[in-house]
């Protein structure tokens, strides 16, 4: 637990949620703020500020009880299709910064589902670039 | 395998790619169709349609390699942040049904960063609507 940490506070239970899941490892509650009905939230119970720094154990136990609730939210809510999404860091909108996986149930009945698609899709990348990028990636990966 | 898939084929070579990381259970490649510089997208070599019906194991090693390929990206290209970004089902913008994680590094300089984000940020939910779709979706769930 880290002090002043809302999620923490959360798993604690001094901050209140709306619980829709709890593991030894892990803990899932519903987002304030959603961005389609049913959208929850996935934590590690172990406080981690973000992608970079979250164990394989929790990362891998949040991605497993995400898919878990991404099934009941298909089966219970009759959502018809889930988008999972990880913001690490500012600039990648993340605003609490203990580590957490978005499950945002989504629906073709717009009163729903108010998303839209972060980028422009079908937009055919400069094939240069694409390649001098995956180099300098593939080269220090392995 | 499947027959006539895209990423399957990637998989095997007969689809060209660029590859940016390899082991026994996953494949990485640049995405041709770029959210920013360095969006690369991580899929189990074993094909799964998507997040409903991927096996736990090739999803807990697909999301361990785009754990460290976000490492990369922030290393090696000074990615701002990243995010990790799961489409499951066309109404939730999957496109190519063979399971794939996308990770997209972030920058401050928006010429490499064209994304915005799919919702309407700090906008509060209505409270009872929420508490009683956690109230299902926990039913379900436990
Ligand atoms: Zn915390
Ligand atoms: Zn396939």
């Amino acid at each position: 637990m880290t002090e002043q940490c809302l999620f923490c506070g959360i798993v604690s239970g001094a901050v209140p949620s709306t619980k829709v899941a709890e593991d030894d490892t892990t803990f899932a509650f519903m987002d304030i703020h959603p961005g389609s009905d049913g959208h929850l939230l996935v934590i590690p119970k172990r406080h981690s500020q973000d992608l970079l720094d979250i164990p394989t154990n929790d990362l891998a136990a949040v991605t497993l009880t995400a898919q878990r609730l991404a099934k009941t939210v298909v089966n219970e809510l009759g959502a018809d299709g889930v988008n999972l999404l990880n913001c690490c860091g500012a600039e990648a909108w993340q605003t609490v910064f203990h580590f957490h996986l978005h499950v945002i149930p989504r629906y073709t009945n717009a009163a729903k589902d108010r998303l839209t698609l972060p980028w422009t899709p079908g937009v055919r990348g400069d094939n240069s670039t694409i390649t001098s990028l995956g180099e300098r990636i593939y080269r220090a990966a392995n």
